[in-house]
């Protein structure tokens, strides 16, 4: 039996829309093994979901492993649909579990967002695109002495709603404006003493996503006054991120379960680290 | 008396439109010291520009020294509208070597690209962009081992043309094309083994200005076929780039000549390097 293990992933970072994410300390386990027929078996996040053959993770297991006669086990702390890239880390779980040779192509299939996929398969802080119908990523260099506050709204928020919301057209000046703040915030994510607070800035996505989450802009305004270096949305939301120096960490974690509170914002705060390592073998149940 | 160095820039580098540059090792020098009247001496690259008040070189010179009584020496590497940042070098020079605090500043008031500016003051690869209305800038990690041959055609093209021809509107997935572009043409000039051909398009710029460089397309895809890494326009042109390792250098650098010569475009063909440093004290005109 091949049990993995494989971590979450906020995309976009603010100015990064589409092509930069990070790996975070949230995992999802799948253990694959051959059975007399289909077994999903679910526990933690995503467990309320059907454990039916649809089941993403059966899905790709199935398809992966050319049969259905498979019982697959999947323990999930990724919360769902409120973009920390629950559906590209089970993907690849679960392509990896069940043996694929390239389980980061059954993320990008599963999910369509190469940046999730690959920072959920190989960990880190990473670029991602298409170029002539295939996925393409690059690794960045990520400071180890940054940590991640995510404020998790109980709300969720489906990508397809988030992106509907976007207009085809943006301003030459927008586009520009977010290609100075990626190069300022690839530069700040290497090195955090040289990281701005308007480096997470954005103009292509978030303002509109605004109208799905009004709380959103005072949420990430009260983060960077709580001491995060920076903050943005994550992939599509709920989700904020508040990027910190470690040591300030558990300070602006206290602070956004205030800053929820102060703005009725039901959910969670998480304090994580960015997840060095993608896919990795799990330990068994037994272990 | 003051000499100082000051480094050429290329601008843009394909994806990085309006923020991206990286100092190249053409230099311009220029010494200010106190004199009965004003008197600008030139050699080099631009002396045949009027030496009189209205040159760039005195005008910023007079204005951080509060007096015209100064002899003002410029000897220039930097071929001229050729988009390898002339302007914001000598700005940045003058400034310098009148005793301004601040040489990028001024590089960035003349110029008014503060990318170009912030590569010829400090030097190395760098992303510079303005956030409530000051220019701010950070460093970016430059494989030491990449080389740039630069294709210099003998016409040049004014930015405010090349500036004309591009749309207010732009797609938003053209916008994001940029920021995957990028993303991965940061990560491969940090480390050239990671260095893809594609991550130096662009979607916002190049095309448009190609109706006044209709060569461009053809040598720039000469310059990859001929080995270069990867190869875009340098500013708004019309100096062209391949950015090669080291020991490709040569061999791009004659197949360049090949192209010029075969497209019947009239210009130079210089192999450079990447200039780590910014403004440096020169030797005198006696060393």
């Amino acid at each position: 039996m091949t049990r993995v293990r494989v971590p979450a992933s906020s995309a976009n970072l603010g100015p990064g829309f589409d092509v930069l994410a990070v790996a975070l300390g949230l995992h999802v386990e799948v253990s694959v093994e051959p059975a007399d027929r289909l077994e999903v078996v679910a526990s933690g996040e995503g467990s309320d979901l059907p454990l039916d053959r649809e089941h993403l993770a059966a899905r790709v297991a199935c398809e992966v492993a050319g049969t259905d006669r498979l019982r697959i086990e999947v323990d999930s702390a990724i919360p769902v649909g409120r973009g920390l890239g629950s559906s590209a880390a089970l993907a690849v779980a679960a392509a990896a579990a069940a043996g694929a040779g390239d389980p980061f192509s059954w993320g990008v299939k599963v999910d369509g967002h190469p940046e999730n996929a690959a920072a959920s398969a190989f960990g880190g802080l990473v670029v991602a695109t298409t170029i002539g119908g295939g996925a393409v990523w690059r690794r960045l260099a990520l400071d180890p002495g940054l940590v991640f506050v995510a404020l998790v709204p109980d709300k969720e928020l489906l990508t397809a709603a988030a992106r509907r919301v976007l207009a085809d057209q943006v301003r030459r000046e927008d586009a520009v404006f977010n290609l100075g703040r990626l190069g300022l915030l690839i530069a700040g994510l290497a090195d955090l003493r040289q990281l701005l607070p308007e480096a997470g800035d954005d103009r292509l996505h978030q303002d509109a996503r605004a109208s799905l989450f009004p709380e959103a802009p005072a949420l990430l305004a009260g983060l960077r006054r709580a001491g995060a270096l920076t903050s943005f949305w994550s992939g599509a939301g709920t989700t904020l991120i508040g990027v910190c120096a470690r040591e300030e960490g558990p300070a602006v974690q206290e602070a956004g379960r205030e800053l929820l509170e102060r703005h009725s914002v039901k959910g969670r705060v998480l304090l994580v680290e960015a997840a060095e390592r993608g896919i990795t073998q799990a330990g068994g149940p037994g272990h």
